[in-house]
C-alpha cells in the first residue's frame, strides 16, 4: 500500500469513525444517559466495529489503541451531540441518517483492510460486512436496544454487503481510488437511507 | 496433526456449525425475522463460536474468515428452515436438539483445536466449553433472549464440560479417533437432550 | 519486568479476578441461577475483562486460558457465595463494593500490562479503563441487566479513568511500586463507592 492511499484510507476510517459515534451520542441523548455516558457509547459504537476487525486479522493490537487520533471522533462527537442536538426532537431520523455514513465508509475500509492483510476476496467482503455492522450491533446491545440489524422491514446488513463487493471488485480490478471510493459510499449510503424510508 | 486427522476435524467442526445454524434460522424463525435477519443469525451463531476460539488461540485470522468452506453451512440451514420448516409448530424443540448437535461436536473441536496448538489440558478444557456454548451465548444475547446457559433448571454448560474432558483423556492418552470421536458426541448430545427433557 | 514486580501484577491481577468473580455470583444468587450458573457467570465477569485485555494487546492467548491459576477465583467466589451469602439481604451493596475492588485493580493491571507490552501511555490508559469497566458490562449484558456503566446518576468509568492515569504517571516516572500501588487501589476504591452513596 503506498502512503498516499493509506492516508486516504485512514481518512475514510476516521470519517466512518466520527458517523458512528455521533449516532452513539444521538442514542445516549435519547437514552438519558449523562455525557460520561455518551462518551462511552460513542466510543464502543465507532471503535467496537474496527477493534473487531483488527482482532480478527490478526495484525497485532488494533488501531483504535495504537493510533491516538482514533479517540479524536468520539469526544468531538460527545460534545458536538451534547451542546447541539440536545434539544433536537427528531433523534432517530439523525442517529440513521449518521449511521448510514458510518456504514457507508466502514464496509469499504473493512473490506480493503482485510485485502491489504492478504485475506481472499470471500473472506475480505465478510470481514468488510462485519466491521460495518459490528459497531452497530454493539450499539444496539450495550444499550439493550433491539438491534436494527435484525428488523425485519429494514434493509441493514444488504447495503454493506453491496458496499463490500463492489469494493472488492474495484481492489481487484485495480480500480481503486478516491474517486471509486466516494462512489461506492454514495451508493450504500442512498442505499441504506432509502430502505429505512420506504420501510 | 495427520492430514486425516484434520480432515476428520474439519468435518466436525463444519457439521457442528451446521446444527448451530439450523438453531439460529430457527429461533429467528420464530422471531419472524426475514430471510436476511435469518442468515445473520445463524451466521453469528454458527461461526461466533469458533470465531472467539481461534482469536483465544491466536494463531491468525479465524478459520470461518480465511477458509470459504464455513460459509457453506449457515447458508445451507438459513434455506432449509426457510423452506423447509417455515410451518413448523415446535419450534422449540427441533431448536433444542440442533443446539445440542452442535454443542456435541463443538467440545470436541474446541478442545481438540486448543491441545493442537499446545496449549495446557486445562486450558483446552476451557476453551473447548467455551467454544461449544459461546455461539449459543452469543445467539440469546443478539436475539436478546434469556440465555439457555443460565436457566437454572437445565443443564447447558455440564454436558460441554463432560465431553471436553473426555476429549482431553482421549487426545492426551492417544485414543482419540474417528469412532471414539462419535461415542463421545453421542454421549455429550444424550446428556444435553436429557437434561432438557427431564427439567 | 522484574521476577519480583510480575509476582506483584499477578496478585493484583488475581486479586482483582476474585472481586469481580464475587460480584458475578452475587448477581447469579438475586437473579436465582444455580451453582453452575454462578460458576459460569463469575467466570465470564471475573476473566472476561482480561480476556479482552490480552486479545488487543495481541502476545498470544489470554494469561486466563494459559494459566491455570487464574481458575481458582471464580470457583472459590462462587462456593463462598453459595454457602456464606445465600441468606444475604442486601446483594446490591455487597454486590457494589466487590465490584468496586475489582475495578480499582483491573485498572491498575490492564494500565500495566499495556505499557509492559509496549503499547504508548495514552493506548494504555484506554487500555485500563476497558479491562476494568469490560467484566462489569460483559456481566450485566450477560444477565440481562442494565449496564451500571450508563447509569446517569452514577459514576463508574471516571473512577477507572483516575486509576488509569495515575498507573500510568507512576509507571512512567519510575515510581510504582506495591505501596503506590496501593494507594491508587484505594482511591480508586474509595471514589467509585462515594460516587455510589452519594447517587
Amino acid at each position: 500500500m503506498t502512503f498516499s492511499f493509506s492516508v486516504v484510507l485512514l481518512g475514510l476510517d476516521l470519517a466512518g469513525v466520527f458517523f458512528f459515534a455521533v449516532s452513539g451520542s444521538l442514542l445516549a441523548a435519547r437514552k438519558q444517559f449523562d455525557i460520561i455516558g455518551s462518551l462511552l457509547l460513542a466510543s464502543v459504537v465507532s471503535l467496537g466495529g474496527g477493534v473487531i476487525r483488527d482482532i480478527i486479522i490478526s495484525a497485532g493490537p488494533p488501531a483504535a489503541f495504537t493510533n491516538p487520533a482514533y479517540l479524536a471522533p468520539p469526544l468531538l462527537a460527545t460534545v458536538l451531540v451534547y451542546f447541539l442536538f440536545s434539544s433536537v426532537q427528531r433523534f432517530t431520523s439523525l442517529l440513521i441518517l449518521f449511521d448510514a455514513g458510518g456504514l457507508a465508509l466502514f464496509c469499504i475500509t473493512g473490506t480493503l483492510k482485510a485485502m491489504d492483510a492478504g485475506m481472499n476476496p470471500v473472506a475480505a467482503v465478510l470481514l468488510g460486512v462485519t466491521t460495518a455492522v459490528g459497531g452497530g450491533l454493539l450499539r444496539d446491545i450495550t444499550a439493550n436496544e433491539v438491534p436494527q440489524l435484525f428488523d425485519p422491514k429494514d434493509l441493514y446488513a444488504l447495503p454493506a454487503f453491496a458496499g463490500a463487493v463492489l469494493t472488492m471488485i474495484l481492489s481487484v480490478t485495480g480500480a481503486f481510488n478516491a474517486v471509486t471510493a466516494g462512489a461506492v459510499a454514495a451508493i450504500v449510503f442512498a442505499f441504506r437511507v432509502t430502505a429505512w424510508r420506504r420501510q
